[in-house]
Parts: C-alpha cells; sequence; structure tokens
C-alpha cells in the first residue's frame, strides 16, 4: 500500500548556482524520481550561490534515498544536507513540563516553592485525598508501558516504546487537556510492574496502561485497579473495546439489524479480542464466536489460558468449532485484532448480507481494504487513509478528562458503555454513511462528549469522590 | 519573625454601596488591623453595588483572619469569598505537559504517532543509547521523594511531598530549560525505592533524589547511582555542600583566610552535613570538625552509623572531643545544618577573628541572624529574608543542565567542585562585600556558567556520553 506520506518525509539542503532554470531542473529531477515535493524555503544567498530546503515527501526510506542520489546527479547541485522530517521530530523528545505560573520573583517563590509551601504540604499530611485537588494529581495520568507490545512491533523494550508513550502523552493534552507523563519500565515481569505502578500512584490521578502484552496486562491491571487509590485502565483493551462497540452501534443502524441479535465474529483471543467480547456481551450481543489462531473457542474443550478459558464458556453458544473459515459462515460481523492478511475473500463470501468487517489489525489489516470493498457493506481499518478509522484516540483523552473531573475511584463497566455509546451519538442517524460510521479523530467534540457521558456514570455508578469544598476557600 | 508576606497573602471580595468614601473606610480597616494591602481589582459593579477584590499580606493565617473580621465590622460591607491565595495558586498542581508541536492535522498525527513514529521506534530498539537523542530523555530528570524528610516538616509522606517535588519542577524549567517530573514514592523502604527508580531509569536523563531521610538517602543514591545508565545525584547532601563551598570560597576572598587552614566546625552529622564535609575536604579543607547533638565526632570512639564512623576517623584532626561549645572555640567557620537556636552567641564569641557562619537550618536558622550580626563578619542562612541566601536552586538547575548537555553518566567529584567554583565567580572578587558572598538566586547567570563547568568536568574526566553524530542525519 505503498504511498507518498509524511512519514516518509525528508528535507533536501541543496546549493546551487541562482540562476534561470536551476529550479526547474531541480523541480523537475525530484518529480523524475517520483518524489511529492511540499515546501521549500530559501536558506540563505551567499555571493552567486543559492541554499535552499526541500521538503519532499517519499514512499519509504529506500525512495527517499534514490530521490536523494537522483538530485546528486543534477548538474551543478550540491546535496549540502538531509534530514529526516520524522526523525527531527522526535530530536529531544516531543513533550516537555512547564510551569503553570513564571518563578520570576521572591515573592513568586515564596509562594511556589519555600516557605509557601509548607502550608500546603501539611494541609496534605492532614487530609492526603487533599492531592487530589491540591497538586497535579487533578490533572494528571501515566502512560505506562514495559515496551512488551508495542504497536505492529512487538517486544522492542522499554526504551524504544517511548516515542509512543509520548506520542499519547501530546494527544491526551491536545485533545482534552489531560497532563500525561510517559513511564516506560525496565522490567516485563508481572510482579515487579505492579509493585512499581503501586509505588507511583501518589503522584498521578490515573494510570493509562500501554502496549503490555497478554495475557500479564490482564492480570497487571485487575489486581492494580483493585489496589489503588486511583483508577487503572488498560487502553488496548477497553479503549479499543469501547471504540469498537461504538462503530458498532452505528453499523447496526445503517445495516437495520439488532446488536443482540446478530453473528459476530471477533478474530483474535488476546487481551483486546477478550474486552471487546465482554464489552459486547455489556451491550447486549448474544452471539459472538471468538477465534484464535487454533480456531473457535468453545465449551467442551479446556483452554490453557484463564481469559481464553473463559471466553470458551461464556460466548459461541451454538459450540460452533473448527477454523474461522467454518465459524465465519453467516456471520454478520467480523471484527479482527489478529494479524494481516488471516481474512480471505472467500471468508467474507460467506458471511450473511451486508457484512460488517472490521479488520484492525496494525498497521496491516485482516484483509486489504481495497480487495474487499466491494463484497463488504461496512468497512472499518485501523488506519487514517481508509475511512472509518477505528483509532483509541477517540475514547481516552475524554475518558480519563471524565474521570478525573469526578476523581474516579475505577473505571468500570457503566462508565465504558457511556463513553461508547458518547462516540457513537456524535453522528446523528441521518449523518450517518457506510462510510462515515465513526467521528474523525479530529472531531473535537468527541473528547467533550466522552468526558460526560463518563462522569455522569461514574456518578450514577457512586465512584464518584470529587468533594464540593474546596481546602483554598476560606470563607 | 513574623511579617507581612505573599506566603501569607489572601484576597478577600467585598461587595459594598458604590459611594465616596467607602474605599477608604475598607482600607483603613485593613490598615488598622495591620495587613499590607496589594491588589486592588474591580469583579463588576450592579446597581448600586460594587464587588471588589481586595489582596492583603497578613503576617500568618490567624492575622489573615484577624483582618477579615475586622472587615465584616465594617458597616454596609460584605465579605463575599475569601481566598488563601497561596493554596490557590496550588489549585490543580504547579506545572502541567504540554506537547512540543501541535496534533492539529492528520500529517501531524502521522509523524508524532502512529505510522511514523515506528520506524523511531525500531531505531531506538537498534541502538538504545539513541533513546537520549530521540526521547524526552535527553533533557528531562526526574524529581523523587518518599516524603520522609521534607523542607523542616520531617515524614508528611509522598502525598504531601508532591508541592515540594512540583515546585522543583517548576525551578528546573524556570532557571535551565530543563523538564523536570515529580515522583513521589508509596513507599519507605530502602530496597523498594531503589528497584522502584532502577524500574523508571529508561524514561529519564538523570534523577534528582530529594527530601529523602537519612541514612537511607546515602545508600540509596550510593547504590543507584553505580547501577544505572544515568546519573543519580542527592540534592539535599551535594546540592547544599556545592552551595555551602562556593560561600566559603567568597568568605575566604573577604576575611583572607586560606581554607586550607581554617577550622570549621560542621554541626549536623546527618547526609548534608557529611556531604559538606567531605566535599570541604576535597576542596583544601585540612581541619574540619563534625559534631552532631552528641558533640564532637572523633577518632577513638566507635559510631553507630556508618557515615559517622567515617567522619570520626577522617575529620577533626586534632581529636577534639565535647560539646559543640568547646569544639567550636578558635574555629573560624561555623557551618549549621541542624536546628533552630542551636548556636549562642556565646558560641560565636569563642570563635576566632572575622566569624563566618552559615546557619542553615530551615526555615529557623542556629542562631537568630539579627542576635548575632553584631559578632559576626559573615553570616548566611537559608532564608531569603536575609543576606547571603544559601539555596540549593543556585546549582541543582546548571548542574542538571550540564550533565544533560552531555549525557553524564554521573556526577562525580570534580563536576561538584567545578559547580561550586563557578557559582562562587560569578561574583567577580572585586564586587564581593560581606552581606553578598554568594549570588542572588535570582542571578540568571548562575545556571549557565554552573552548567559550561559540569559539561566541562564531565568531559575532562571521561563521564561524558554525547556522540556527534544524530540518528536523523542522513547526510
Amino acid at each position: 500500500m505503498s504511498q507518498h506520506s509524511p512519514t516518509y518525509a525528508i528535507t533536501i539542503r541543496l546549493r546551487y548556482p541562482d540562476a534561470p532554470g536551476a529550479m526547474g531542473r531541480i523541480t523537475t529531477a525530484i518529480g523524475d524520481a517520483d518524489g511529492a515535493i511540499g515546501a521549500v524555503d530559501i536558506v540563505n544567498i551567499t555571493g552567486q550561490a543559492i541554499s535552499r530546503d526541500f521538503t519532499v515527501n517519499a514512499k519509504d526510506v529506500e525512495h527517499g534515498k534514490a530521490i536523494v542520489e537522483k538530485l546528486r546527479s543534477v548538474d551543478g547541485v550540491e546535496v549540502v544536507h538531509v534530514s529526516d522530517r520524522v526523525f527531527l521530530m522526535h530530536l529531544g523528545g516531543k513533550i516537555e513540563v512547564i510551569p503553570k505560573t513564571p518563578i520570576k520573583t521572591r515573592d513568586d517563590l515564596s509562594m511556589a516553592y519555600t516557605p509557601g509551601v509548607a502550608r500546603v504540604c501539611r494541609s496534605i499530611a492532614e487530609d492526603p485525598d487533599a492531592s487530589f485537588a491540591l497538586t497535579i494529581r487533578q490533572n494528571t495520568v501515566a502512560v505506562v508501558s514495559d515496551g512488551s507490545a508495542v504497536l505492529g512491533l512487538g517486544n522492542i523494550g522499554p526504551r524504544a516504546a517511548m516515542p509512543v508513550m509520548e506520542g499519547k502523552a501530546m494527544l491526551f493534552k491536545e485533545f482534552a487537556g489531560v497532563d500525561a507523563f510517559p513511564i516506560c519500565l525496565d522490567t516485563q515481569d508481572t510482579e515487579k510492574i505492579i509493585e512499581t505502578v503501586r509505588q507511583l500512584a501518589p503522584t498521578f490521578g490515573g494510570i493509562n496502561l500501554e502496549d503490555i502484552s497478554a495475557p500479564r496486562c490482564i492480570e497487571i491491571e485487575e489486581r492494580l485497579d483493585k489496589e489503588l487509590e486511583i483508577p487503572v485502565f488498560h487502553d488496548d483493551q477497553h479503549g479499543t473495546a469501547i471504540v469498537v462497540l461504538a462503530g458498532l452501534r452505528n453499523s447496526m443502524k445503517r445495516i437495520g439489524k439488532e446488536l443482540s441479535e446478530v453473528k459476530i465474529i471477533v478474530n483474535g483471543a488476546g487481551a483486546a479480542g477478550t474486552a471487546i467480547c465482554k464489552l459486547l456481551m455489556l451491550a447486549g450481543a448474544t452471539n459472538i464466536i471468538a477465534c484464535d489462531r487454533a480456531g473457535a473457542l468453545h465449551a467442551g474443550e479446556t483452554e490453557a489460558d484463564r481469559t481464553k478459558q473463559w471466553l470458551a464458556q461464556n460466548t459461541n453458544p451454538e459450540k460452533i468449532s473448527g477454523p474461522l473459515s467454518t465459524a465465519i459462515k453467516n456471520a454478520d460481523v467480523f471484527i479482527g485484532v489478529s494479524a494481516a492478511n488471516v481474512l480471505t475473500l472467500d471468508d467474507i463470501k460467506s458471511m450473511a448480507e451486508d457484512p460488517v468487517v472490521f479488520a484492525l489489525a496494525n498497521p496491516d489489516p485482516e484483509i486489504d481494504p481495497r480487495l474487499a470493498n466491494s463484497h463488504v457493506r461496512i468497512m472499518a481499518t485501523g488506519r487514517s487513509d481508509f475511512p472509518n478509522q477505528i483509532n483509541n484516540v477517540l475514547c481516552f483523552p475524554g475518558l480519563f478528562r471524565g474521570v478525573l473531573n469526578v476523581r474516579a475511584s475505577t473505571v468500570n463497566n457503566q462508565m465504558k458503555l457511556a463513553a461508547a455509546e458518547a462516540i457513537a451519538a456524535v453522528i446523528p442517524e441521518s449523518d450517518l454513511l457506510d462510510d462515515y460510521i465513526i467521528p474523525s479523530v479530529f472531531d473535537r467534540r468527541v473528547a467533550m462528549v466522552v468526558a460526560k457521558a463518563v462522569s455522569e456514570a461514574a456518578m450514577e455508578t457512586g465512584v464518584a469522590r470529587r468533594k464540593t469544598k474546596s481546602a483554598f476557600d476560606l470563607t
């Protein structure tokens, strides 16, 4: 699926004699090499020579190199420097920590630091819950990973996972004003991760677990959420499930079927697949079949894995066995959280009328959308370059905004369902299209409505802890 | 030492009939109650009534309440609301985490997050050291505390320690552009603290330990600094020692004595006292006597505490014993890192000519400077309301700036000495005064010269690891 992308943008600095025709020769060379020219900026002009930065979108790294080679062959043109735009953007990290108020005078210092800070400290020492009002806990979550299951890259370790967690922190702030800080841990041991996050709790108002491989992620989340005074939410499980449910709600409206009646295949029985099954069942789905590499999970077979065992017992009411290609027959919905190209066109052709296919494997879906398109009614992927992008960024910023606003102690099922319904309802039924069953990730309304729905659900279910009286109010 | 202070500022919202003389009656009442009026802002005017916010500096919390009571007694004036300025400033925390670049378009998203980020992750997975260039590690330190020895407040716990660590993070950014994030740990167990910080290392470029009680802080720092790929620096020990040495260097110039010849009393044999002794010895001091509550530490007596044992063996060459009042006789310098009012005027009178007294206990010094002033040549404290403030903020921002600039693996003695000499040298000898032996905490030159000196010392001693070739440079 190679196309020009800012993901492979390079900036090439060229120096050449400033004469008529020079620009033409250069841009023609870039075009000949199939490069897509973006910005062109003058760097400087010295004597007869001019230096310009050409930013060019390539299709991949090798293509970028080929474009540079082509330019080297242009007479009189010197390649001064080539920089990779994506690496440049990451240089020194993508987030910073700034004071909310300046410290320019002694008065500033005496209020924000010593001696004034002592009174605030004492007040929290007397009432530790005041830390939710008087420290960054009010608005701050940790994005915690061990680097064991990062994007589609697998176990690349905590150092290499940092750019993803930093990116996530950016999205938290950009979409919902939540301060998020990445924490990548130098261990992949379940007990050590739990122990470390436990010690970090006094600093944060919530924990977003991220890119931790299954099945450890399930135990880590369950135990920490139970133990800590702050909510612990594994986004890869529940964030994915919430956005899938939102997309499925709107898909049902389009095809005129009921979630409670459709047959749903969830391919991939890891953490995300399990969370999707559970949330869809809470939302009313009754006929889900979870498949792993070995085929449909069904009662009667004993699964080694605790969560797979649960799925086998609690899904697949017709006890269908066999491979995906068998299970998918007459299914209304396919949800893939598995691997590239595991779904065939024949599989889709065997589905019921108006097939709904969410092929969410990243970066390459379970089936190429261009291949599947004419055989499905509704197609969704995790990619930004096709319609109906199922992306967790539709959920996590608003969800944590809602959690922090009411100091929720946990993220319960009602809050997850409320988040899903809120995302779905952003698009009025009259505006829904087969290619528009989920809002754009840049739809700024989403985070706001998700936050409101999550806060309300937290209050209704008694997990909101916000006090109305502020410590600073002396009246 | 009660005086009007922004530390006790309150903002009082008053509503009253907008008539000539009203302001006069209100401001007179505040004056009668001995309040110091700052800003006066109009909130709104409705019909005949006006609402104004009066910001008033009080001397303490009770005084603030008395001012409000006085205002309640003024005819026709309604006290609508009173807020505590310091608490207001702390509401929701004092720092925030922001993206360095906006995420407004799909192109932004695809470069900072998926799919573009994957290439950066892979690059770090291949070369983990690249994380020092391509993530926030390049510029970010953790300010880690367990809340066991916070300011003069003692063991108030991690939640109550947060406002101090947030304040420190503000200073890091304000004075040296260093991104710092507070981490307050829910444990005071040495092994658990070490284990937790060890797991956090992949996220940070350095660790600033803070307000951890002795002797645990010494072991924690030593073991972590040895074990981790990033420097670990306990500011309460070394930051204090560095600023003390800087002040002492300049004091010696003023009084015309040599550091190598003077007799120095260090009162307080905890972590800070020990670090001061060690650094002064490295700087050439030969005659230091460390005192704890039981008096002078000296060889021949066995100390239970490992660091006190070291002090007993390595200081006090004349093996003087007895209480502080005995040890201090004929001393040239007194450095107190102990407790309020443990130094008497008689002690000072028994010192050698031109006594130098650094009374650094916070918030109340070892002797009230107003009492001591006429009997000492040079007096320094930790307070901002007297001359010669020995404040760690003169050291830590610039020191970590220097460490991060060259990716130093540790903070060794040469770097500490270089930092101290750099701070001292900010004031040219010709400008030194007895009341000006140390730069102001707001002297913006300090962080820059400290950073430069620390970077150079790191390079000279072979602990700088900065690579010149950048990963993003494709040339």
